[in-house]
This record gives C-alpha cells, structure tokens and sequence, in this order.
C-alpha cells in the first residue's frame, strides 16, 4: 500500500452560492421549505431568483465546504464534482483550487448550466436552501479517477448526491476504489428528502460494513433509524459504524466510536449570522481530528469551533484563520 | 416639460465585483496600483484571479453603486449600461432590479463577457481594483433611451466610462438630450488616470455649462485643477460648476454651491472592513439631498452616513436599511 497523497478526497455537488437574506413573509409567499433543502428545476430557480433581493455569490456543495474547511486547516484534499463550462463553473473551479485543494474533473459543456442554490437567509440565521442541480447531476462514473481516491486516507460522501444517477454510480466505484486500497470511508446524512428516497440504500451500505464514519444531524439520525427518541436512535446506529457523528443545532453534537462516547457544547458566539455550512464545516473538524488521530473529544471540539466560524458570517466557506483559530481555541 | 418619472438616471459600467482579502505581500507580488482602479485586458484578468484567493461575487460598477444607494433610500431611479447575455451578465441585471431599479439595456450577444472588477482587499480595508471592461465597452450610442433621460430630474455619469469610445458617445448623447429636456448633468470623475487621458474633455464640459453637480476626491480635484493645495483647488474650480463636492476619505468632504459652502466631517464607525464603494455611496446620499432640495449640510451629512454604511462591510452595494438609517441618524 502507497503512502496516502491526501488526508481526505471528496465527491460532491459542485455549487454557487447565491445567498440573499429576506424576510419570514418571504418565505410563506413562495411557499418554500424553511430550514431545508428543496431541488428546483431551472424554470423554479428563475421564479425564486426573480423574487430574491440583491444576492452574493460565494461557491458552496456541502462536501466542497467541508474540503475548504479540512484545507483551511492544514490538511491535504481532493474534489471530485462536475462543473459545467460558464462562468459560475470558473468561479466554483477557482475558489476550491485558491484554497490548495486539488481538482481535476473536466468542465462539461453545453447545457445544464453549473448548479447553483439560491439561499434566502432570514432574520434568525435559518437558510432555506433551493438548488437546481444542473450539470452537478452527471458526472460520469466512468471517469472517476480511482487512483486519486485509493490516494486518500479518507473518502468523504454527500448524501445529496446519492439522489441523481450517475453520480451515484460513480460514489459506489469509489467506495470499491476505496475498500480495496484500505483506506477508510465517510458520508454524510445530508438531509431528510435523501434519506426519504434512498434509505435503503443508506441501511444496506452500513449493514454491508461499507461506512467507517457516518455523520447525521438529530433529524437525520430518526429519519434513518425509524428511532424518534435521541439516544434510541444512537443505540441502533452505533453498533454499525466503527465511528457515528450526529449534530444537534443548538445542543452540540455526540460521537461514538468502539464503544467509546464523547459530546461536545456548541461553541459560544456573539452572533449567529448565516447557518448555511455548518454541518459541513463541524465535519471538517471532526475529519481534521480524526485524521489525526486525535481523540473524540479533541475532534468533536474542533468540529464545533469550525461550525461557530462559519455561522459567525454569510457564506459556507472559512473567512477566519482556521488553522490560528484552532491554536487559540485548544492550544 | 412632463413631470419628471425618475429621480436619477444613471450611465455606468455594468460591472460585477470578484472580491478578496489579500495581503500587502500579494499586492506587492502582483505589482498591483495599491488603492487605485487600473483597466486589465482578458489576459491580465485571468492572470490576477488565478493569484487571488476564494472570492465573492457581488454586483458593482460605480454609478450602478450610487443608485443602489439612492433607490434604498428611496428615490426612483433607472440605470443604462451594457452586459453580456452571460451568467455575470444576469447576476448583474438581477441585482440591480432587486432593489427597483429600471434596467432595460438589452444584454449583448457574444463575447467579449460581462465586465468584472477584480478587488483586492488588504487589511487596512483598502480595495485595489483591476477591471476588464468586457462588453460594458460597448455601449452603443445609437441605442441611447433619450426618453428615459429627459425623463429623470438628474442625469449621473461616471467619468470611469468616459475611457472607451462607444460609452463616451453615448453620453455625450445623453447629456443633450438632458440639457434639452431642462434637466441637470452630475458628474464624477472617477480616478486620477481618467482625468490624466481625458482632462481636457472634463475641462470643456466644465466651461460649457454642461455640467451641474460635479463630484471629485481631493486627489482628482488637483488633477483637474492643477492645483496642489485643496482650497487652492476649489477655488479654481468652485466658481465654475453650480454645485461641487469633494470627498477627502477620513477627512470629510466640502460642498459649494452658488458661493454657499458647507463641510461634514466622516461619520464614525466602528471597523472600516473595506472602502469599496465609499465615494458611490457618498455620492447617492448627496444626491438624494439634492433631489429633494435640502440643505448643502444636510446632502454632505447623507452622504458621509450612506458611505460609512458600505466602508463597514465588503461589496459596494448597501447591506443596511439605509432609509431606516438616515431616519435615525438624522431624525
């Protein structure tokens, strides 16, 4: 077995950002999924961008933030999702390659367009999430770089990803690219409409000892297990996965491993701004540790000071030093 | 004459911002125009993005700046300036009718794209520009809405557009058709390189008459003028335009007017993050004093509360109520 070139690869939604903050009538008049996340087509992204204020554009995917974070951190990353050949495809290539992360899939071209998610931000920090996948939804198994994947420690999975086909296809072949170097597998829960629609899937992968590392949100976690009682669903899970990370909001976050728990506070802020990424970047801590070896606890911290930064400003990619910040924090 | 449909017309460069903070290393690296604006060819663009770290998009451009300002604190205002049918282009148009501003410059078919503004940002808040016009060059004269102009109380214009042949044909245009419908012209000169290529056209625009409320930074008013010192300066300049403004960053700004003069002193605050958009926003507060005829103090007081609004944030566009703010700031 090589020497692994990465700390973490990871497949997932290629996406702009275009984040607006708005009110809650907003919200009820067009009728969207507040807090959640909702797949629109083309024609419902122009209706939903034509109701939305002046927006920022600030690229995005859930495991592209979570990369951003681990890179921001000092670690080595890879990502795999597809771009379309336009202008937010440039934007979305330049800014995960600015911060030191490798990527190499070939922008596809013509129609769709690169994906984007149009995010209204209300005045309690909650984003409500529309994307239209775009050319995010084909990226073609074939093509998927094994050896880049066998390269890294971790291979890290976007449950939103799952719900379109070839991408799908191209997460199974590097799962067996990744099983078969040895290396370990991460995926993330992502939201309830995936598990709603592929929790089958979900379930056979962990029976089939597939998932080394899961990471669930509390509703996530119930959605999955059938369990709407916390700890029920936690006892269910984590017999299944050598390692179970589940969030809860407000209340922290819990992680079992070999039998060991651990649980950590949300970190304190003044001001909770945008929420959008924090799941994503509380993974990045966690992974940061966990690549590290560092325990549990160390890691659950590190996942919580990452998703503080990230809530603290609009956008799902670091803005604070994170390396320095974890050194102030933990010392 | 008719009633008046808009407050503000404005000429502008349809531009988006690609913004990110960067180190005075970088810049220097770079051999970046520390604190200036400086035109880059498609080349130039590529190469200074590729340095520049992850970035935001936010929509820009001068004059469009001062009219987001403007319509936020509640003036009807319309904008005229060329995009491309392109991502940007409609990343443009869609930011600058959010917040109820006419925009009926039909977008232009092919490349060159949508202009952008690469901002660097260092940590003492100053924004280093380098633009690639694009298609906001190519303005065509012919299509100027000469209705639309006569049809606003004010016509602005940004000295910026003056440098390329097709925008400065079209307000030439536009200036006639403003002057013969009996309304006024404001001006601003933009940067110290506009008026090095095009003085002497400011100049004969001065002694003709043609321009009304000229807006200037202590470093363009000495450029104009000649002059060194600043009173020195608004002396020469003063007794030829009805109604001048200069702005001196942290030190204020001077308005006179029909040998009336009034200061204001810089609104305080608490962090300036960056100064991108500072003379844009001071320029709407003051235009909307003007419009609504009051007082040279009061204008000069908008001003300076509009434009430390955008300094306390990134991005040129206002995050604030502004309308709310004014009320509070001033009663």
């Amino acid at each position: 077995m090589t020497e692994p070139r990465y700390d973490v690869i990871a497949i997932g939604n290629a996406i702009v950002d275009v984040m607006a903050p708005c009110t809650d009538d907003l919200i009820e008049e067009l009728d969207l999924n507040k807090g959640g996340m909702t797949l629109v087509d083309e024609d419902g992204a122009k209706r939903l961008y034509d109701a939305m204020g002046p927006a920022r554009e600030i690229s995005g995917g859930s495991a592209a933030n979570t990369l951003a974070g681990l890179s921001a951190m000092g670690a080595q990353c890879a990502f795999i999702g597809q771009v379309a050949d336009d202008q937010l495809g440039e934007v979305f290539a330049h800014d995960i390659r600015a911060v030191g992360i490798d990527f190499d899939t070939p922008a596809r071209a013509g129609q769709p367009s690169t994906a984007r998610c149009l995010i209204f931000v209300t005045p309690d920090a909650q984003r409500t999430m529309n994307t239209f996948l775009g050319a995010s939804q084909f990226l073609p198994p074939e093509t998927l770089d094994a050896e880049a994947v066998a390269a890294a420690k971790i291979l890290y999975l976007e449950g939103y990803l799952w719900d379109p086909e070839e991408p799908r296809a191209a997460m199974r072949r590097a799962i067996e690219a990744a099983r078969a170097a040895g290396r370990k597998v991460a995926f993330t829960l992502s939201e309830v409409f995936v598990i709603d629609r592929h929790g089958d899937d979900f379930r056979a992968l962990i029976e089939d000892g597939l998932i080394d590392i899961l990471f669930a949100n509390h509703t996530e976690l119930a959605a999955l297990t059938g369990e709407d009682d916390f700890e029920a669903g936690l006892a269910a899970l984590a017999p299944k996965v050598p390692t179970l990370v589940v969030t809860r909001s407000a209340d922290g976050a819990v992680a079992m491993a070999n039998g060991e728990r651990a649980e950590v506070a949300a970190e304190p802020i003044d001001e909770v701004v945008d929420t959008t990424g924090a799941g994503d970047l509380f993974a990045a801590g966690f992974l940061f540790g966990h690549v590290r070896e560092e325990s549990l606890e160390l890691s659950l911290r590190r996942g919580a000071i990452a998703a503080a930064e990230i809530i603290s400003h609009y956008g799902a990619r670091p803005e604070a030093d994170l390396k320095a910040l974890m050194a102030a924090k933990l010392g």
